[in-house]
């Protein structure tokens, strides 16, 4: 395998962590196992993230983010009620409408706000914008931690977000597809940034840590998850080979893989980040807290290294390359990057 | 692993089949790999399945089968249409409303039909029942191949609801959930039950019959296909890490392993069903010509079983104990099965 | 105006009663007036619904039967939910997928039951018949009054059917659109038959007893009416000028012209049925308890009969002809039209 | 009848035009008539559509403009669609997410442009703004006319949005909830803003042209009606007594009353332009072009004149406030309002 099989397009085009695949392994061996879940495997990870969050929450499997982000704001708010995000949040910009679609037509009301991420005020704003029927009642405020810029809300800021929702009677979702790389970044237990801080519901992202396949929707507040388990069968994200979605998910639990898979992916973001603010002519457009690296490159380099057969996004929320890392990206991958990317700077 | 560990609940308790898994895990070592179906593999099996079916079919991959089929009927049909379906169909009694969801609010019209078959009658009676604008037009029929009472549609039968179809300019879905047990127990080449009966869409399962997760669809019709892509990913079915749920086709694919997975499953049903004709106070319901075995066991007995640890389940639409064979099942499970089982029938 | 101007086809070919047009004449009289419902005419009409049934319900106005019927089921169930109905509930078969529509998707689960009733024992058997997740739970019980078979649950009947809706955890909606004619056969205080006897939604029809347009859901359990003004907005089902939906229901309230009228259309379809009673060759169907007779006419009678310029439905459900009568039917309209039938019959 | 009973909150505070209430009435006197749109007046304003339009179009008619806009994009898009509209299209601001719910999760898409009209440069900007399957692909383009900022847009205008349109495989949606309003500002045949121009779709409304209820949605497309009868069924949006929706028309399409009604209610918007331009301190914020004037207003003023009675709307997409004239809104009432503001306007 060469390095140049490594890419900094998108953190979910790395493949399983060993430890995730193990538990694949181990629950393939063990015959005919009960269908949907009544496994022993989903059992076992359910109890685990009770044990990781220290609380008695409600745990769903569903295939993907989409999903995740979609039936769980679904069961947030009906489809006259609205959903506080901001301009650049995934379910706004990347899911072809997935939450309205699930929702059947509960509105995203966008707010702008620095570095990727909503303030209190930005949702006051929206809440108290209007209150006539004729426009949809916020219900729900969505963040995503971390962002879709690479940042990360600390635990006051999750705070505070959450007490203007809860004074504001919004509920508080929050789209962790990359929920890891926050908590690694902030180096806080997990219940901090959750349930301590008001968060009502969880979708933490399995994929983008290590898995094949699959995330995890958590309810702290158990009474929104009445019936969750009809609306994730109806939805067609109930899994009949349960277990091989559930079971990986050990593999990132035992010894804590999670989070060193996403401390890794985060320790690359940094050092990418050390080598472009280097480099004549790039512009770095955020500071990378979790495990992705946002910069202006010029034009003549950024054509250059795709030629080079390179992968990355060009960002069309907020301009500039997107540059993720994975929980596999090498150090040797970074350093070349960087270097290929130096000399084609240099004029 | 003891014979106990095996059942006759759901070919969906079963695990992977080898080959499968096999390519599951040479897709993982091919380092960072394009997602949401951009990979190789992906595409490798996409025109493995054009070959398979000799014709230039669209093909995609879904998580399950309640997506598979509900997102295949929502592109054949308005929220103001109706699809024709038998009263045991999948669809009708174990979606969860996941069709009447993805539609937003096609009717199922259900009709009535020996050995859990729709009869081109059954058809031309639900069509011409009503033409008021106050009852929904009907759009599409859906047949499962093989059916949910373990029985399979003829070639004749299904070019003939096919045809009442065309005349009644209806489209044709199959749900295929099965699809490998019924082209195995025709012994006919797949073209012959699909697109050359005149099916327009096929829902191909691959979980019953050995992968993890994952389904296909084919649109045989490539115009029913527009932006089909687009419904998948809002719909929540657009895997990230495609490669994980289409490699393992090629280990179905490769060597006719789906068929030979399907003559064996089929196999032991055939085998379970010659040993249960011959248990004084067990009646066997259908023909099983699949992988399915319906039968009426003496309460005592039923219960007698389930107490030892036997797993199957009492079939609701049509009476009985529906005991499913999988590609794994072992001939000593059903000899098992059957000497345990005649033992608690002799009084 | 000559009687051949009236017909027996269905209740919603009459006109508007003049006590209703008064109000709507008077209410365009006054200047510019509020819209979207913060008119005093609106206001008034909600304070009289609360007198009449003598209880502070929640009022909402939607322009007819299927919206007034969808919201309400919607807001009592969510897409995963099913409603129990009778087989031949309007909401079955005539609303064109209208609740699965406006739910998202919510399965309507019909059940038998003799002069279109549904029964306790039938709530029961679908309640029980299924738990698992792969069928939608019942939420829902919706009985018709008067039915679609022009007979009328008594008050012990409504009262046992919402025992066991309670005991199920199932909310009641009663689809009155014939719901004055229900009142005037019973003689019965409106409470009687509702909120007193367990009903926790009505849709009142107000278009069959003399209005031009428009319903009224009336929400006993006003928890359940939560947020319901944004779903009627969102659902295009907010009169702008509403004051031209509401004035006329006091035309209809004032002096009890609602039961007025409602007893005058029974009276004349107990007229109806003793005349056909009489006719050699007719069959009468169900005892007409409120404004229907459903009646199996000889074949050439009934199309003579057409041929003459009378209009009336096959009733497809349950057979025969149905004959509505309306709050305007003349005597001498039901006598001409049993003279020529009868000499129609006689060979 | 005061003159302070006139007010500029809106033109859907006005009653119904004497023209339109005498057509109610006369349909009032034919006793049963068909019902759903099977009667003869209905079929009358029909073929009068086709004579205004001099052309074969398809007409419906449905209960208020909320459900003629979101019917009518629903059938031109999938929930995985977008569509293209100005940021203060009514669509966007006050439907209450209609247009989201009807069409089971279609986004719009929002540009600015001056004068509250789209232009072809912003259409062609969100139409390749992203192509990829993760944003819902556009395919209608949404203009009102005349705009909610009570501007026009002219003939060419129109034919340039409509060709951009063309060339990107968009429809053209014409929300006319003040149509009228646009053809008499203009002065040209209706045929030329609509499909001479390129549209595709017009909902063209009745309600604040003079009638008590309904809007029609003219298919200049033919082919785009195709199920349009079941789907405004399904909706709710089907009158039973619809002679009451429709004759009404007749009373404005007799001697081009809807014209009249528009063209007076025009002036009075001009001559409240001209009297507000005058006033120190009161800023007029966009030419009035057709039935509305917008303007800042000192806010003891405003606030004064809200307490002396006079109702009107702060307009929170534009600022200022916005003053409706309705079709019969008086001059002496226009005068008056002047008047008293200028008065107060003086220091």
């Amino acid at each position: 395998m060469s390095p140049s099989l490594q890419h900094f397009a998108s953190d979910n085009q790395a493949g399983i962590c060993p430890e995730a695949l193990e538990y694949l392994l181990k629950s393939n061996d063990s015959g005919h196992e009960p269908s949907y879940g009544d496994d022993a495997w989903t059992q076992r990870v359910c109890d685990r993230m009770r044990d990781l969050f220290q609380t008695d929450c409600d745990v769903f499997f569903v295939f993907n983010g989409t999903a995740a982000n979609s039936l769980a704001l679904a069961s947030l708010c009906q489809s006259y009620h609205s959903v506080i995000c901001h301009e650049l949040a995934h379910i706004e910009t990347d899911e072809c409408g997935g939450p309205e679609f699930f929702s059947n037509g509960s509105k995203l009301l966008t707010a702008k706000g620095e570095n990727g991420k909503l303030t209190p005020d930005a949702i006051e704003a929206l809440v108290t914008k209007r209150s006539d029927i004729h426009y949809p009642r916020p219900k729900v405020v969505s963040i995503t931690q971390s962002t879709e810029v690479g940042t990360v809300y600390t635990v006051e800021e999750v705070r505070a977000i959450a007490a203007i929702a809860k004074r504001r009677q919004l509920k508080v979702h929050m789209d962790g597809a990359r929920f890891a790389n926050a908590v690694a970044a902030l180096d806080v237990h997990p219940s901090e940034i959750t349930w301590r801080a008001g968060v009502d519901v969880l979708c933490f992202g399995g994929t983008k840590n290590g898995l094949p396949v699959g995330e995890i929707v958590v309810f702290f507040d158990k009474q929104l998850a009445e019936d969750f388990a009809y609306r994730v069968k109806q939805a067609g994200q109930l899994a009949s080979k349960m277990r091989f979605m559930s079971a990986p998910w050990l593999g990132l639990l035992d010894n804590d893989v999670w989070l060193r898979n996403a401390r890794h992916a985060n320790a690359m973001a940094k050092l990418l980040h050390q080598r472009l603010t280097d480099i004549a002519g790039v512009k770095v457009l955020f500071e990378p807290q979790a495990n992705a690296v946002f910069a202006e490159l010029p034009d003549h380099a950024a054509a250059a290294m795709r030629a080079r057969g390179w992968k990355f996004y060009q960002f069309i929320g907020a301009g500039g390359c997107r540059l993720m890392c994975a929980w596999d990206t090498r150090q040797e991958t970074v350093e070349r990057f960087a270097a290929e990317l130096r000399s084609l700077c240099i004029v």
